[in-house]
């Protein structure tokens, strides 16, 4: 199904590429050429990433042929190859449209978009080993990725300032989709003057085969080694030389050097690291060499530095008597993040409502909505003038105002100079319950639009998100380009300037299109494109007419309405209420949705259910459709932002997932060719984990031993033990599997499944899936004891070898997850009960000792560091779930087993405000401050002769050692008063040692008794 | 001053090369992007190394930047640059009509053909290190050369079939000359739409200057050195891994790395060649695997093989008594090498004069003439049909034709049969002196087409010049392509066919323009392009009033005279007597030759006349102007092919010439900022000349020691001492210039130029210029005695060394030039009578011994084999000055001192024939046999007692051992009688031991005074 339009037809990919080229070249672009290194992506050429840098424009465009060894599949898949041909468009600095001068080039490639879904969906864009980032978007053509849209803020950790704009084609894609091919093999690349067509697979099938062989299989290692280093050396030098052109040519070719060994599996961890460290350093001074050298020379393509002409701002007259009137906002952006969105408007509603508030303006409603292109505030009834008003400003004291004569004082004569009045305008009144001499002021109300305009600039300029960027203006910064500003009071423009942006009565509807620029109306009469708004209650009836269905609810009804109906239309349903989040962020996404059905093939149902969702939901927010009893059904929804052609963008959509459920099945089928798990246990050895720790084979060895350790530590029956033995034995075998290799966050998943299809019993397939868990915070901890003990294993092993290497995490650098796998030991040990018997440290000890086998030393100070990581923590997760410091003070002996300290803590709780608790305790800690550490609980209680003591003793004698915090609290009850007695009666430290110690083990045997494991102090701190 | 016509004067870098690309595209080329690794040329990019091989056709076109980091210039030349833009074209198969095309091409990027001079002149590509060789021209554009037009026969050392055009563009030189800009960085790169240019410099400079640093200064030669050697190793790997693609493209990472070792100096010339030669063995197996893979794959792009139509001649009736016709014949050809054209014309009067004698048809003169695109001959009178005759079939003797009945015997019988006759028409006919029996056969003559045709076909078919290449014709070869054939015998065509060329009658006159396609004629009425011819007597009348100047000698005249013309009108003359074997050039390399007088800026006038007479003669086929006393003027004529604007051209041409100018103008000010010769000398010790045997520098020391040896044993004077000792201390020093850098003939030349600039004696410079004669075979030997013994000492140092380390030449490959350098040693001990003491042998030991102190070990048998190779060559060299094979081994025992050689062979060519010589001579061979070698000459008198001995004791008794073979001859003729009457009489081996020693002494006293150095064996043979 290719698109239509018949020029589309017939464009070529050669076509295509020409097309662009020119459609850019004539906006001013240079052409630059494909660079000849091999490049990872369009930016790293130089004319990118080099002349991004520095205040010199720079507009240009290039094909970039980019090579990705990772992406080497032979030339069999059908999407991805080791080159994929980029098409790069620097714009810098941006232009204030950058948007629409894209749109513009879709349609010069014969993209109706009118038929088609165009949508900026967010997409950040971060290239730490360059030092880089940018916000923008992945533009998505009927549900496909076909560009990366960014406006740079930082390369080459250098601020860049003008901010340029990048637009990155991809351009196998582009055509695929619009030939309606289904492999780029088919693609039809050339088109002779007599019709002969040469396909993609003619012109590079043999190139995609010979360089995947050379990517995967046939690189020689150490060769590339030695490369990596030369080229690595080589940048080092020229930047010490000042050349940064060189220097960044070496670059790239180390980075090459680097992906080939990446696609060979030959980069450990440590050594990606490392990597990406010297990477970042070396491109950090290479751009701040390319800056200096092109300020030596002057800028030179900084021909004209013309004035910014700053915009001015109309002001507005309101007569005396005018009515009030409604007040209208229109912030305009270009698309913003879904979750920006929600937080924008809250922000907007609350400085609109608390401006409106401190000004003495009367209005009516606040409404405050928006969607992902605009944030609007609407209010009712704003009056036209604040009231005058008087204001009384006070001087010096009445008292001290005027002299004997009746002179003002020099106080008073400094107030008068100060306020601008003559004594006759001095007033007495009390102020603060004393008499002042003070001056009565006159404010005037302002008029409405003076307050508003004031009131939309600081609401603008207080806008700030989690990530915020620069683009052309030179004072704001917010998550996307605000690029215009309705503000209307009634029938006038309000006078507001933020910046560069200056309020009008223009908004911006759904982006014109070739076929409805010049009218800005669609065929149909809806209006788009930018709309004179005359007054400021014709706003939403203009917008909506435009079909902008500007409310969050009405707009997530909507979805839920079209997708229920659609659901129904394919014979099935969605799971509304599961899939909320979801939903939610549709309606962040679109302002116009438009619901579409899509199929798939049947066949794909034979990948698991959790494979199928994730693609749909996480990469393209379809609703997937399902058998009333649950079953996937080969159908999804997805919003369109806007009417289109709803069949050509539906096998749009269509088409993306098939590639995508295409690229799952074949490593699936792939993998299941082997009949047995075994099959991969060999491979585990080729993948590297850490140079000094070896393969992740060797790892999965340590872990299946660790576990045992700490399963005989636990005591877990026969059954149980089976079933850890052959688990540890196949530990971590989906890591050789090429479906976690392609999609690594199925690790686990992908384990249980083949381990179940491949004759493994379902013990063992669920204890290789929950050896991963938790994945994430909110994920959940093992659901078997023998899963729970790998998943210790795992995360022991990989705590205590970082300590015992010194790699532990600093700052916000933690690139081995140490964090993340602390938090696992602390919520399993929490979480599973059975499991509450080992400490912490038992865990680390295994695993140190296991590696200590392997001659990793781990010693003792650095398992020290580590338990107390570990325990920090836990600490800190305590903390995170609301409990107070003290708390956590007070259940710090225990955190060694956390199951142990959570307990101690739920009883505490329940104890905070228990007087006879709070008693009990003080008695407790004032005897742990009398018996010395260590004090014997022996006592020989006939030394014993003051009553008190005795009646102590009594009550001791017969007290049992609590079990736990609240048995102490209820039976401790008993001692209280004795213990008072004693304390108030008796001289512990008596003359007579025997005596004394006699007198001290009879306390001791009270704490002995008491619970361990807590903090008296802190407990106390706690109750009081 | 830019070119003329509106488009060009706005069209950018960036408008040509789309313009280019658009042009091609639409002519059916696949738009390829450049290659992703650095390559020296657009050839090495996979698009045309790899797909010129094998069955499929393939056109393509694409920009290519070409790295050559010897051509780093920091930006600062105005014409080389590390990085050119090429553009580069594939054909495949060539489409029979390439220029045309070509032509089209340079029409869309707005040059007016009319206008300009576009000429194809001959420029032979070779690449050994890739096994490619094609044949072609450079095109050229006003004398400038824009394109490279090749087709290629070879490539990875396999026979290409079909056979591709190459077509390679110089982007910036055609750039610079239509923009009218003196330097690259000048050219406008690119204009947006608001005017705003972007130069080539501010693009590019910045690249230039910081890539020219790391090529030329900063590039590291261990790391270097180190990627050259990792690249070789993964392309050999790859090549055994059967993978072309990769092994491709690590073929061209090692020349990359390679080119940079060398532009830092690095490379020796062992290096060199064993680098060439790792390179043309991994291409070779790389191209042969690539078509294997290919094959596999079923040639994939080899969609359709269309049956090769074979084209039909028509036959030609001819009346009985037709009357005489003129026989007209042209040989179409794209243009000839100047060379080939006279051999053409040469071998076509032969081949048509030899056929028509042949042939029994009367004719009248034969002329054959032609010009670089065409080869004509015209016959006239040539009789309508052969005369019928009638030939005598030969049978049986007529005794043995018929038995004794009168029937024919058995041998009659099988004659009748063979001829097909009966018994009654055998008749009896003397043949050879005896009666046979026969038959008449009546043959009736051919028609004159029909012998033609035949002609024609046997004359084009054997064609062949030195080098002869392959188009689009199957089994066609030849110098160039031969694209048409008019054949007329009178009005009618001669069927004739050679392979796809089929005779006709239509010619191709100047090619059309794009003013004149639809014309056939251009504004002033002169016809052009393709046109028919009516009869054979209208063949000379149209091409000359085509402007075609189709005969040799009239062009040649007419280019005198215009020469002489211009010369006159810019107050000068030219040397036509000198320029003579220019002239001849300049007449075969167009049609109709249009003088163009040039000027150059008189500044370069500074520059030493041979090299500005170097670069117009042999770059540029000027033709020098200079004043009455010889003193250059500042002016050229050129000679354009045919009418265009003068003024346009002229310039075109100056601006050639003067960035030549410029680049080497600029380079004599550079070094003559030295301000003496010894400022050089250091560097010679960064050149590395072969890394065994050190650098330059250490050479030329071991050369001025060698000299200094030589020089003692020719016992110098004083003075040519102190002159050697000078000329030795600087030896070589102008290999460090900048100048001989870039031009590397002028070595010798330009140290003698500086020398005297820098004020070393006249003597000492021409010692240094001398020391590099003779540089060819026709160029003197030193004339002083200093330069000579430097000379020599170079070329023994040189033997020696090699020959040491065993580097002889071998077949073809002589890389260090060794036959040269021997024939060099040989020419000058022959030709300074003051050196012919010297033998060869003394010159290799003393720089064998010097060679020693520093290590290198030349040990006797290398010495050996290099003196028997140089008197090998010394042998050669005789043959072909026409010696006798006699007479160079009569002179083989004195060819150690080849002055001597000389001597006997002078006086021996005089004594061929001297009676008395030979039969002294047989004397000496008579003794020679019988005396045993190491015979000593003392002899006890008084123990001879026969008469002839007795006499002949008196004889040789007052005979003085001859001087040289003329005195030897002259007096040793009293010794012949006496030497013939003792062999007569005596008995040499008498039984007395003592008599015999005597008689034996008596002859070997003979053969003492005999002149020594000469073979007497030989000597009797050349004179016998």
């Amino acid at each position: 199904m290719p698109g239509t339009g018949s020029l589309w037809c017939v464009l070529t990919m050669q076509d295509a590429l020409r097309t662009l080229s020119d459609y850019w070249t004539s906006r001013g672009c240079l052409t630059w050429q494909p660079f000849n290194t091999e490049v990872g992506a369009g930016t790293m050429n130089p004319a990118t990433v080099l002349r991004v840098l520095g205040p010199e424009p720079w507009d240009v465009a290039y094909v970039e042929p980019s090579v990705r060894p990772d992406d080497s599949r032979y030339g069999l898949n059908p999407n991805r190859l080791q080159t994929h041909t980029q098409f790069q468009v620097i714009l810098k600095p941006e232009p204030g449209d950058p948007q629409e001068l894209y749109l513009g080039s879709l349609e010069a490639l014969g993209i109706d978009l009118d038929a088609h879904d165009v949508r900026f969906v967010e997409d950040n864009w971060a290239q730490p080993a360059i030092g880089a980032w940018g916000l923008g978007w992945e533009v998505w053509l009927d549900g496909m990725e076909i560009t990366q849209f960014t406006y740079f803020q930082q390369v080459g950790g250098q601020d860049l300032d003008p901010i340029p704009v990048e637009l990155t084609y991809g351009m196998e894609r582009i055509l695929m989709a619009q030939q309606g091919v289904t492999h780029f093999k088919d693609i039809a690349y050339s088109r002779k003057p007599d019709g002969t067509v040469i396909s993609y697979g003619e012109a590079f099938g043999q190139q995609e085969y010979e360089m995947s062989r050379y990517y995967l299989d046939d690189a020689d290692v150490g060769i590339n080694q030695n490369l990596y280093e030369s080229f690595v050396a080589e940048a080092t030098r020229m930047v010490e030389a000042r050349l940064p052109v060189p220097a960044h040519q070496f670059i790239l070719k180390s980075s090459h050097a680097f992906n080939v060994l990446d696609a060979r599996g030959a980069i450990s961890t440590t050594e990606r690291a490392k990597a990406f460290g010297t990477m970042r350093r070396l491109m950090k001074e290479t751009a701040a060499l390319w800056v200096e050298r092109r300020e030596e020379l002057g800028f030179p393509l900084l021909k004209t530095a013309p004035e910014r002409e700053v915009p001015s701002k109309d002001t507005v007259d309101v007569a005396e008597d005018a009515p009030a009137a409604t007040f209208v906002l229109e912030l305009g952006v270009e698309e913003l993040p879904p979750h920006v969105l929600p937080q924008t408007i809250d922000a907007i509603r609350e400085a609109i409502t608390a401006g409106l508030g401190a000004s003495k303006l009367t209005h009516g409603s606040i409404t405050v909505d928006g969607t992902p292109r605009r944030v609007f505030a609407v209010v009712e009834d704003v009056q036209a003038r604040e009231p005058d008003s008087q204001t009384m400003r006070k001087g010096p004291k009445w008292s001290a105002a005027f002299d004997a004569d009746g002179n003002p004082t020099k106080p008073l004569q400094g107030f008068m100079r100060g306020q601008g009045v003559t004594v006759d305008q001095v007033i007495k009144a009390e102020v603060g319950g004393n008499e002042h001499a003070c001056v009565a002021i006159d404010t005037p109300g302002r008029p409405a639009p003076q307050v508003l305009g004031d009131l939309i600039e600081t609401t603008v300029n207080g806008l700030r998100a989690e990530k915020n960027m620069r683009w052309n203006d030179p004072n704001l910064s917010f998550s996307r380009a605000v690029r215009w500003l309705l503000a209307l009071w009634g029938d006038s423009v309000i006078p507001a300037r933020v910046s560069d942006v200056v309020a009008g009565r223009t908004t911006y509807l759904m982006r014109t299109t070739a076929s409805s620029v010049d009218t800005g109306r669609l065929a149909d009469g809806t209006p788009v494109g930018h709309h004179e708004v005359g007054s400021a209650n014709d706003y939403l009836p203009l917008i909506t007419g435009g079909r902008i269905n500007a409310f969050t609810d009405q707009r997530r009804s909507d979805i839920v309405e079209q997708t229920v109906a659609l659901a129904e239309r394919a014979g099935g349903v969605v799971d509304i209420e599961g899939n909320a989040e979801l939903i939610d962020e549709i309606t962040n996404l679109v302002e116009d949705p438009h619901g579409i059905l899509g199929d798939f093939d049947e066949r794909y149902l034979e990948l698991p259910d959790r494979i199928l969702v994730s693609v749909m939901a996480s990469h393209q927010r379809y609703l997937p459709v399902r058998k009333a009893d649950g079953t996937l059904l080969p159908h999804f929804i997805t919003m369109a932002n806007g009417a289109c052609d709803d069949a050509l963008v539906a096998s749009g959509n269509e088409s993306v997932l098939r590639a995508r459920y295409e690229d799952a099945l074949f490593f699936w089928n792939q993998d299941l060719e082997a009949s047995t798990v075994k099959h991969f246990i060999p491979r585990l050895e080729q993948l590297t984990f850490e140079n000094r720790l070896g393969s992740v084979g060797l790892r999965a060895r340590r872990i299946a031993d660790v576990a045992g350790v700490l399963g005989d530590a636990v005591k877990i029956d026969e059954q149980r033990r089976a079933t850890l033995t052959r688990a540890g034995a196949l530990a971590k075998f989906d890591l050789a599997t090429s479906l976690v290799t392609e999609m690594t966050s199925l690790a686990g998943f992908v384990a249980r499944e083949y381990a179940v299809r491949m004759g493994e019993p379902q013990a063992v397939a669920d204890a290789l899936y929950e050896m991963e868990q938790p994945h994430t915070t909110a994920d959940a901890v093992p659901a078997s004891t023998p899963g729970a003990l790998l998943a210790l294993a795992d995360r022991f092993d990989l705590l205590a070898a970082m300590f015992g290497l010194g790699a532990k995490p600093s700052g916000s650098s933690d690139p081995y997850g140490l964090r993340r796998a602390a938090l696992g030991v602390v919520r399993i040990l929490r979480e599973r009960p059975e499991l509450a018997v080992l400490t912490i440290r038992d865990g680390l000890e295994a695993a140190a000792s296991r590696l200590g086998e392997q001659g990793v030393e781990c010693s003792a100070e650095t398992m020290d560091a580590a338990e107390e990581f570990i325990v920090g923590r836990f600490a800190q997760l305590q903390r995170d779930e609301g409990r107070s410091a003290d708390m956590v003070a007070a259940v710090r002996p225990s955190a060694v087993r956390p199951g142990v300290a959570d307990v101690h803590a739920r009883s505490l709780e329940t104890l905070r405000t228990d007087e006879g608790f709070r008693s009990l305790v003080q008695g407790v800690l004032r005897i742990s401050r009398i018996v010395p550490r260590g004090t014997s609980p022996q006592y020989d209680s006939s030394l014993l002769s003051d009553p008190a003591e005795i009646a102590l003793h009594e009550v001791v004698s017969g007290f049992a050692a609590a079990t736990d915090v609240q048995d102490f609290a209820r039976r401790g009850q008993e001692l209280v008063g004795p213990v008072t007695s004693f304390f108030d009666e008796t001289l512990v430290m008596a003359e007579d040692v025997n005596v004394r110690a006699a007198r001290l083990g009879l306390l001791a045997s009270i704490l002995i008794a008491a619970p361990s494991g807590l903090d008296w102090i802190a407990v106390d701190a706690l109750v009081s």
